[in-house]
């Protein structure tokens, strides 16, 4: 299989600036052990690093492909990072949701202009698909595309740019497209720092698998019931073979670290953190990782304002 | 009266870099009218601003005088940021604090390794005396030197690399340490963008003294009445000058329109900002303010947890 390059990813950097925040390395002086610098991704414009790929995928198609418009199916960041991406190319997006995904994250897509497109249960990818036969659509999928992979690939030139000597780099898991990224980057530039990654405990199909040395099942049910509701997806092979070759080891972390870490970001380093993109820090607070300097990805930021508060409010 | 000049400003720039964070420039889709970006401030190592003012006074003195160490009286961020700064360049730090200052702040400030001195209410600045003729520490004033402001107006050089096309700068204001170098920056490297200073309507003595064209004393009981205790302090003579000579207009804002851009900037910018810190932001949603391309100053974010959780709340 066809691993994403370093020179992919040097493209993609080219591509995402000035769409992308250039997001910096924050120092946590209150870091308790090992020196601890956040990559805050929740500060993307639409609140989460997805904007990367995203862009760098849509960027990619020629133009006439963009011209007809992009599809993709999401209720969460993926949803807004591509509405957000197609405004800045002007071009039309197609959001294909679930009827029962909240009203908020469904305006939260609208306000980028897209037109969301609500579809039975279980029925997006279908739905997608029929949008895409009308009108000649590109679809933009979350994890599973070298574009993407590539676009959030370069979170990690960042790192080994501003962090050099950097020892451990900590990143959410879920579909996998993140550290696949990150870890092609780190790992062709800095390849002495090490790439961790961190899953709940109650979502650890990519723990599983890796262990297993092949893909494993965990029922849509399973997944669902961690708070991290942006890890509840599962590696594909592309991003499993990534990972595989460039990932030097998993760590799961449990419902009360991640509400407590996601507590801290805010306290500590004043970041709103959603569930998902704390899971770093719990990992990095409670796990027996290798010693040195750290650098926990922050995935991203939107946290229902509710469970924020409620998790504050412990 | 000399003024900061551009060129201390740069020399600054150069003492600053790998102390101070770069901040990027946030964009904010959820704007409203004007577009819109965040300077966040808050996420430097000490949660606000002072680090950079702090860090190049110290940087200033000569060997011999920094080898006797620094001392500061102060109960907020400028204390935190006299700390660090004292350990950055390992040297003791002293820090004078009244004796009913909550207990998490001296624990902050602590934990950057500082000597706290607890004085008498009141007595702050004779204990700092004290302690400078026992030692011969140099005392590091939070706003009323040029060093102080040439190392605030790092921050107006950063954005007018950033977006040197901005039509309005909106900056926090209480002793004008910030305002002043952050106006002479932008003044000096983008004369055509303004700089409107921003400030609680409970503690608007800056205001008044504009408008009256001589500084005007607001009782420390009046100023106090507001929740931003970041904005409690008055301008110096000096800082004055420099908001004269720079300063396009200044506008004030209600204790309610404060507390609503901490819960909005939690929201939308997933940032925790202190209510001295929203204050540009609750400016640019609520005062009629010159249009185009906006860049808020979000100058810290160390809120009180529970006045956080009690904002976001309601």
């Amino acid at each position: 299989m066809d691993l994403v390059t370093l020179a992919d990813i040097e493209a993609a950097a080219g591509r995402v600036a000035g769409t992308a925040v250039r997001t910096p390395l924050l120092p946590c002086p209150w870091a308790p052990r090992s020196p601890l610098w956040l990559k805050p991704e929740n500060l993307q414009p639409i609140g989460a690093f997805k904007i990367r790929g995203a862009y760098n995928a849509i960027a990619r198609l020629t133009d006439e492909q963009r011209a007809r418009g992009v599809v993709a199916y999401s209720s969460g960041n993926h949803a807004q990072a591509v509405a957000y991406a197609a405004r800045e190319f002007g071009i039309r997006a197609w959001i294909v949701v679930p009827k029962d995904t909240p009203v908020v994250k469904i305006e939260a897509t609208r306000s980028h202009g897209a037109d969301v497109v609500l579809s039975e249960v279980g029925q997006r990818e279908a739905k997608a698909a029929e949008i895409q036969a009308e009108t000649g659509a590109a679809l933009i999928p979350p994890f599973d595309h070298p574009d993407v992979i590539a676009g959030q690939g370069t979170i990690g030139l960042e790192i080994a740019e501003d962090l050099p000597e950097a020892d451990v780099v900590l990143v959410p898991v879920s579909g996998g497209g993140l550290i696949s990224g990150v870890a092609t980057a780190i790992k062709h530039r800095s390849p002495k720092t090490q790439v961790w990654a961190v899953e709940p405990e109650l979502a650890a199909d990519t723990a599983a698998s890796l262990a297993a040395g092949e893909l494993v099942d965990w029922s849509v049910a399973d997944r669902n019931r961690t708070i991290a509701d942006g890890l509840r997806s599962q590696p594909s092979p592309l991003t499993f073979a990534h990972q595989q070759a460039y990932v030097d080891g998993i760590v799961t972390v449990s419902e009360a670290e991640i509400r407590a870490a996601v507590a801290l970001l805010a306290e500590k380093a004043n970041l709103v953190a959603e569930p998902s993109g704390a899971v770093s820090v719990a990992g990095y607070l409670n796990r027996d990782l290798p010693e040195g300097r750290t650098v926990a990805v922050i995935s991203g930021g939107n946290i229902d304002p509710a469970v924020f508060t409620e998790i504050l409010a412990r």
